[in-house]
């Protein structure tokens, strides 16, 4: 055993309000990058969007008929029909090439341009099979107006906008072949543990596959980053700032985060950088450090899985979002319940507790270990305690965040 | 004008629950595939997976500290501090290679394997600098015991199950690389109108852009999709009918769906096929077709672009993710509000109302025609007028599905 041995606790443990408030101070959006259309589902726009264009970009027919010059067709009725002198048709993409005058009529269908001389269109129901008008059309009549949906200047997008599939479509409908969106955060993924093999290996002897990796990739793409995670890393000193300093927007280390011999990783960002906060008044996930390292946040989560999982949730997450353009909040759908059992915590900490939904109520998951991964996956979600409360009783209505 | 102009209604139009249940009675989850772990987030499980192995494999300590044999701490306390030998060191990954003796111990690392003849840790906190024992502890005291957290042959995770990210972790950690999975459908969108433009093109003349094209790749990624869109499809019989015919799980056509004369795509499928509803009772969407040609399911969805996503909503997005073996549900967030304005419908046809909130309020958006998309860009959201009702009054609580 090496002469640097600290087993000793955390300096000064900060609640989680102190950590998301330094946390929260060190986060904007990254600057934007020119995405095209196809592959711009789920980005944030960098800056609103104006329509260059009206749309539709011509009167235009919103029903099957013929295009008529309104008039002729006055005092139309099924008993005092009108003849039409049909003279072309409009389809969508091949108009009309004509003027029209009083008592001409274009057969016309939905979304065809409207012909020059025409103001109606008489609907094809309201004309009978030899052609003549059964009723009279208003001017104006079942023509959709150029920019009607949306005129030349217009606002269309703003900007923060996650776009979303139709958004799309009105991009495009206006000509948009690519947007200014915030780039997606790239997160380097740090997992360390001389004891771990890669995510797939079966597990042998005194060695563990790696949980952490392979969740936390999944969760860095849920919330809009692009992962890169090169391989585990040794808990040694100069892979480690290696890794630490690799290009990225920011780091999470998984592993080496406690005070323990191995744990590396905090005294190299208090080293290299800044470690703003190390050790938070919360359960699991106490060994949580917040730092940063040339400029880049860098997230030291636990090891254990479930620790790592709420760290992610409460501080890395926000931050991979935040970066991203998305929203703080989390993404997981919130629902109100009844606890089924008292929920205890200790006062000064806050607990993140896994719970089941069983017959529309919250039960808390009973679980002997923070370690027990197999707990998120059996619970349905979890509920927060806060810091300054001892708990819930059986009972009491909660907030459950659903992790599905 | 061709001959077989047919300006006429739709024979016979349906409910919308008619066309669920035809549509409900065809759909199934594709086969399984195997995925690795690295891309099975969010995809959904053919089989239940078993654990073959117990997590941890060894116990293992739960804090750092001293792996002693319990009884040798019996009646230690401060006053009466014992004293301990320590024989060595163990670490994660690097366990001690030895048999304990009582009034022996090894330092041990949270994770490191317990050394044999050892059965309890006595933390740091409570081991003196000479390593003297300043309380008891029992047998079993601070160890994770094998199989702990998943014992071997424990169900892990159930048939169905959409993959979370901490799902993955404990797949990892049982030593599994890849997943029987669900495939995912692979979707032709054909999207036809001679009007057309390739998305990203400005609009020009009597043509319009494609709107509908990236709409739907869009919704149909959300929904685990695979997109296959060639470019868009000319309204002639030979381009639409191979298109048709290509391979796919299932196969969208935006545009050319209703009765008028440029109308291939109904025909072609009840020719070559079934068009099993043609025509359907609700607003938007009424000229939706749903059918099967060569074996798989074939969607119309109207052209014009709100009655196209309220269609994929309603019908084709439903095969999607029932398909890929995801819940048929809309993936739609909902949310109860009380309407701001009076929402009328007609009895007879189900509604399909855009809305917004305004201060925690719904206001239906107020829209002349149903081929305003922008309306869908300005919505927050949508309200569902059922087909038997003729709208709901200012002041009601209604259902708000979210589109963000």
């Amino acid at each position: 055993m090496t002469d640097d041995v600290r087993m000793r606790g955390f300096a000064r443990r900060q609640t989680v309000d102190q950590a998301l408030a330094w946390l929260d101070a060190h986060l904007a959006p990254l600057p934007a990058e020119q995405v095209g259309l196809a592959a711009a589902a789920g980005r944030v726009l960098a800056a609103a969007v104006q329509s260059g264009v009206d749309v539709p970009g011509f009167d235009r027919a919103t029903m099957d008929g013929y295009a008529v010059v309104a008039d002729s067709t006055e005092g139309a009725t099924p008993y005092n029909s009108l003849p039409l002198d049909v003279v072309g048709e409009a389809l969508p993409g091949r108009p009309f090439d004509g003027s029209l005058a009083r008592g001409q009529a274009v057969r016309i269908m939905t979304g065809a341009p409207i012909p020059r001389g025409c103001d109606a269109v008489l609907p094809a129901e309201l004309a009978s099979d030899e052609v003549r008008a059964l009723a009279a059309v208003s001017p104006g009549k079942h023509v959709g107006r150029r920019g009607e949906d949306i005129a030349r200047g217009t606002m269309v997008l703003p900007i923060g906008r996650r776009l979303r599939p139709q958004d799309l479509g009105v991009l495009s409908s206006i000509g948009v072949s690519e947007v200014a969106a915030i780039r997606r955060p790239r997160v380097r993924l740090i997992v360390t543990g001389n004891e771990l093999l890669p995510a797939g290996s079966v597990p042998h002897g005194s060695c563990i596959a790696d949980a952490n990796g392979p969740m936390l990739a999944a969760l860095v793409e849920r919330d809009g980053g692009l992962v890169d995670f090169p391989g585990i890393v040794r808990d040694e000193t100069e892979p480690l700032l290696a890794a630490l300093r690799a290009p990225a927007d920011l780091a999470i280390v998984s592993g080496g985060s406690s005070v323990g011999v191995e744990d590396l990783a905090p005294s190299l960002v208090a080293r290299h950088g800044e470690l703003a906060v190390h050790g938070i008044a919360m359960r699991p996930s106490s060994p949580t450090g917040l730092g940063r390292i040339e400029g880049r946040l860098v997230f030291l989560l636990p090891g254990n899985p479930v620790s790592c999982l709420c760290a992610y949730d409460f501080f890395a997450g926000r931050a991979v979002r935040a970066l991203g353009g998305l929203a703080r909040d989390w993404p997981y759908p919130r629902r109100r319940g009844r606890l089924a059992r008292k929920l205890s915590s200790q006062i000064g900490r806050l607990d993140y507790a896994r719970v089941r939904l069983v017959d529309g109520e919250v039960e808390p998951l009973a679980i002997a270990g923070a370690s027990v991964l197999s707990s998120t996956t059996r619970a349905d979600g979890f509920v927060v305690v806060p810091a300054d409360s001892e708990g819930f009783a059986a009972g009491a209505d909660v907030d459950v965040w659903l992790y599905a």
